[in-house]
């Protein structure tokens, strides 16, 4: 139901719906997009409305205009994560892409407010380094990382990260050769600033938040990390 | 960042905001809004923005407006629902609601889609019971649950739902004296239509959806269900 005065633009209420017909398969027989005039009078807009509502998506990467064909899908399947012991960007993806990467984005050594000191069992105050790193596979940008290590076993890791592109090797490196994940929060919120920026998501896109617990073989917090995933590029799987 | 022709409202852009801020606990000091001339401020925008986005809190229950004191905030913390082989509504819950209740919104009998059948390891067109369930937290709608079971096994269970606003004690009356949750996808999209309605949601505002499949205690699929969180309500927990 498209909303008028509902404070959403209705090129992005458009490129909402259009977005969740795409992911539920319903061009998938074509693998097109219908005419815009066809999607205009669907969706009760005029075709300057549907265009706009197209040019987002194509930003986003869901579709792509070819000269003289029309506008083709080039993607639905949201990226599965497993959410498990073994949660590691990466290996989780398995042969969902063909390549990964992680990019350093920023470094610091910062002192742990409340809830990160909580989280690692150290006194608020401590010295931290904290990362902030973005993780694309198959050159988009999915996720967005901002991880707490504790300074006094962890100092390098930045630069470590900067070299391997994973937080995996660059543990290891430092002499943690496995690690468990603990436990996941999950929520949901509106993107907001350098988040928008980064991860090349348009206003008003939703991000998938977990808040996740990292912990050595000998169940030591190692690892605190918030990473907000681009809503539309992903899903999570809990096995129970 | 607040952005101006983005395609969402300014006033929406900056509700957003400010919910935010509730949920970080930036206002816990003293329970109330700054003045709106301090937001106002604070956000480079008019007062009639401001009364415009505190409004639209005030509408999802996150604030209240107290005539001569100011606006107070009514609420911050989401709930948090574990996800886990026990994984229920009510009991999920435990001492975060003084009451839970569940109501039937709709039932029927239809031919179980693919995507259903394959979760209940069944043919397709199998006859399945359909229910929407609509699950309160102290009178608050939190989720709205499309759950598909068997017909064959479980005719019958809308009318038990809605005599006790359960699904445990439907299937119990119905010979499952105990359930398991196999597995859970989580995905995170904008509301739409009836949800928003029946969710009282603003209008863009975000559901955090889950899609789980319970089974009796042989491992017989009995349960699929996809059901739409308010994101702005709840957050999920995961232990690993």
């Amino acid at each position: 139901m498209i909303e008028r005065r509902s404070g959403v633009a209705l090129w992005r209420q458009i490129a909402d719906r259009i977005r969740l017909a795409i992911n539920s398969g319903d061009y998938d027989a074509t693998g097109m997009m219908p005419a815009e005039t066809a999607l205009a009078e669907r969706f009760g807009v005029n075709r300057h409305t549907v265009r706009s509502a197209l040019a987002a998506l194509a930003e986003e990467g869901m579709v792509r205009a070819v000269q003289g064909v029309g506008t083709m899908i080039e993607r639905r399947d949201r990226l599965t994560f497993p959410i498990s012991r073994r949660t590691r960007f990466s290996q989780g993806l398995g042969d969902q892409a063909k390549e990964t990467e992680g990019r350093l984005v920023r470094q610091g050594v910062e002192p742990a407010p409340p809830a990160v000191a909580a989280a690692l069992g150290i006194a608020t105050g401590t010295e931290c380094v904290r990362l902030e790193t973005l993780a694309l596979a198959d050159g988009k940008p999915i996720s967005l990382a901002t991880s707490h290590f504790p300074a006094a076993r962890f100092e390098g890791i930045g630069d470590l990260y900067r070299k391997t592109g994973s937080i995996t090797k660059s543990l290891s490196a430092l002499g943690v050769a496995d690690y468990v994940r603990r436990s996941t929060e999950i929520s949901a919120v509106h993107a907001e600033g350098d988040d928008v920026r980064l991860l090349k998501l348009s206003p008003g896109a939703i991000l998938l938040v977990t808040t996740g617990i990292n912990a050595d073989a000998a169940g030591q917090p190692i690892q605190y990390s918030r990473t907000r995933f681009a809503a539309d590029r992903v899903k999570f799987f809990v096995e129970t």
